[in-house]
């Protein structure tokens, strides 16, 4: 029936060029097939695109972009979708070249630590692919499950572990990129620790899909730590956990992880798929783990009880085993989803604070609760101030989604006001573009969009994204 | 006297107007005064300056950069001018802007670890000036002890230590930035992971000084390591080095420092001020430290020894204390001085290899040595694959510069065509520029050419840099 449907429809002149790169059954054109392609993992913004375009191979991007930019048709890459700051959604009218099907690995070189891929692999399934050999790929955003290592690369993203590891530019070695040109360039290789000429890899890697489509990723993967040690410990003042956390850090010990969660972040955990009977009483815990050659791991831990208790800890405990602390990652890494256990609505925010900042900061964003009459949950990657204000609404409300907005944007402002900044790993986007004023002066603005010009002078390759539009500002950003 | 003959020349009205904005006597503009400025480190390429001037702050950069744009005239950012790629050489006519009498740290945070300086601070007394509060700067360029931090910026630079602890840019968290048109910009700070919008700090750090001139600098700074050993092996057979060297890395250990040498290098080593009693007969040394959480040191020591071992060392040891440790680095760090006194002239070069072809590449190397008829010592950051091959000449002889030049290119063809670089930490330059051929297409030199267009429209910053020059090849290159 959903087939007789669809023969109602004919296929454009624009598409039809498009089936006859990738095959007829590789577009997708018909409105209720794009709906779900309207918005990435941020909801807030939709648009429909005009199609979509599932490619093979590099050829395809390359002729797909080539036969977009004849036809003046605007373009997005897009990898699993799971990105939080609307990097993959349509302004309205783009066509969206998905790569979940170049999803294979194409090299695996474990003498030299690296793994070539192809962008639509998934990031888990790298380390699964090579935890039996003894390795693993690094960078852990939470849904990592589900995204792709291509999407990774556009939004630099991070994770838990960023704290000891370093974010995704940290462990990408070589990308083959198409051009909005439709050529396609290799750029790094090899790990070579002072590439010659302008650090392309670092300014493609974070670009979030404005600059190129990346085809192909060398990555770096790492040798399992020998052995790994994780501390759970209760605070009553959230003060004290924070000071715990600069002491840890002053004393010389750089932990795996060092998050922290407060009391609304632990009451939607609990209430989620994988509670861990936290006290809900408390103001806040710490999740530390260190991780490295097993004979020095001891010696920081006790370091870490030590720092621990001397700052208040209610209860402090070491994981006794691989069980209890794989649950209290897993019920960890809930976080945001846990939202949804608690509050209709949730709007996940991305901060980045000076650690020792962090008491002010709480006490502004509790004032921010208060004024717009909404609860605000707070997940904090501790260990390098990136901090992520989850705004808690009911959209079914009229104005709520719109105060919800505003809450977060003014999140982000304190942020940026204790010398901080609006995203620590998920992005600018759609959403953040505006705020992009709270930090960057119009000449800084102009060194990067004038970069943007550079690779993609007709601003086909997703547009509106990452910067300011002209006439559009902070204050009617969601109106 | 000297005094005298320098009224005899009056300065053009370029020269005055720089004094207008630094002061008279802080503008070198007669001939026996800018010969010193003819090159830096790498001298096979001289050319002579219109005039130096030496800034003393942000303001000062940004007035004599609008002036030299309205008067057409090219300029060169320079440091202390220990550079090896000849990236503050003049190709005649510019004028050079002196950053040394920028020398201030103007914050020391170590709560948050990070120092801001001024570009002229000297790498080494940044370590030196917090030693004694148990912090240090990592990138440890052979030259520390005169080169300057802005210089490290230019030119990416690395060190013995950069296999565990990364590059300048592993180091830097923010950059003031006065760019050709005079304006200026804060790129960076405050060590967000993922900083919005492009990655410019990592666009400008090794830049090579063509895209804006650096007049602040925030770095990390990092707490000394808990412990530290030192482990010497000495080898009959360098691919018994080699294959420990990989040995080492596959264990999943990361030293802090893998250094290897061969004969002709030890022969240098052992004749210049800090002889170690190395037997002259091996064909290589392994120099491998590790540091870290002083638990951890002996476990991996004890496996780096076993790998030794296993490999035929014919005697390996642990540094007993640290009179030893210091002075087996005091002669690794002579190393390319102490061809010196080997040879009348010597040609650095610094090309990159996977580590594992490493046998494959030596024996390149001494085929290259017997057609030019020259020696040629090899230097080895085995750790992370930069290959430092020492040209041996002597300029006196009539066409053995010529010869020593070709023979490095040469050594430089090797490096790219087993899939490495042709630099590792030295920068291009004037030096290598020709070479860029070898790894990039003429599309990727394009997007890299189009980004100098964005910030050097004009490319009166630093010209001649970096890229090929048209209808400059290699083979001309020295003629």
């Amino acid at each position: 029936m959903a087939r007789k449907k669809r023969n109602k429809v004919n296929p454009d002149a624009v598409v039809r060029q498009l089936m006859n790169i990738v095959g007829e059954r590789e577009v997708l054109y018909l409105k209720e097939d794009l709906i779900s392609y309207e918005c990435d993992g941020y909801t807030m913004t939709k648009g429909m695109p005009k199609a979509v375009v599932f490619v093979k191979n590099t050829e395809h991007v390359s002729q797909v972009v080539r036969c977009l930019n004849r036809e003046r048709i605007p373009y997005i890459a897009r990898g699993a979708g799971t990105g939080l700051s609307g990097g993959a959604t349509p302004l309205g009218g783009e066509v969206i070249i998905s790569l979940v099907r170049m999803k294979r690995m194409l090299h695996l070189d474990l003498d030299n630590r690296k793994a070539v891929i192809e962008p639509g692999f998934v990031n888990l399934k790298l380390t699964q692919s090579i935890s039996d050999k003894g390795y693993y790929y690094a960078p852990d955003p939470s849904s990592q499950y589900a995204c792709t290592i291509g999407g990774n690369v556009a939004e630099n993203s991070g994770g838990a572990h960023c704290l000891k590891y370093g974010v995704t530019t940290n462990h990408i070695l070589g990308l083959e990129i198409v051009l909005p040109n439709g050529e396609v360039v290799e750029i790094g290789e090899d790990g070579i620790p002072d590439q010659p000429g302008y650090d392309l890899l670092g300014l493609l890697t974070g670009s979030e899909g404005t600059l190129g489509i990346v085809t192909k990723i060398t990555v770096k993967v790492l040798k399992n730590p020998e052995g790994k040690k994780t501390v759970l410990a209760y605070y009553d003042d959230i003060n004290d956990a924070s000071q715990a956390v600069s002491e840890i850090i002053a004393a010389g010990i750089i932990p795996a992880a060092l998050e922290m969660m407060d009391s609304i972040a632990i009451e939607g955990v609990e209430s989620a798929a994988y509670p861990v009977g936290h006290p809900l009483d408390i103001a806040a815990f710490l999740l530390i783990e260190v991780d490295g050659i097993a004979a020095g791991i001891d010696d920081q831990i006790d370091e870490i009880l030590t720092v621990c208790k001397h700052n208040n800890v209610r209860e402090v405990k070491v994981a006794k085993d691989e069980a209890e602390r794989g649950l209290w990652w897993a019920n960890r890494k809930m976080g945001f989803g846990a939202m949804g256990a608690i509050s209709p609505d949730y709007l996940v925010q991305d901060g980045v604070i000076p650690r020792t900042r962090l008491p002010e900061v709480l006490i502004r964003i509790a004032e921010i609760s208060k004024k717009y009459d909404l609860r605000i949950a707070n997940i904090f990657h501790a260990g390098d101030g990136n901090l992520h204000p989850l705004i808690l609404f009911d959209a079914r409300i009229p104005g709520e989604s719109e105060r919800a907005a505003k809450a977060g944007s003014e999140c982000l402002k304190v942020c940026a006001d204790v010398g901080g900044s609006i995203t620590g790993e998920h992005g600018v986007g759609i959403e953040k573009s505006a705020e992009m004023r709270f930090i960057f002066s119009d000449e800084e603005m102009a060194a990067q969009t004038n970069i943007r010009a550079v690779f993609n002078p007709d601003d086909l390759l997703n547009p509106g994204k990452l910067f300011p539009q002209p006439g559009r500002c902070v204050e009617v950003k969601q109106g």
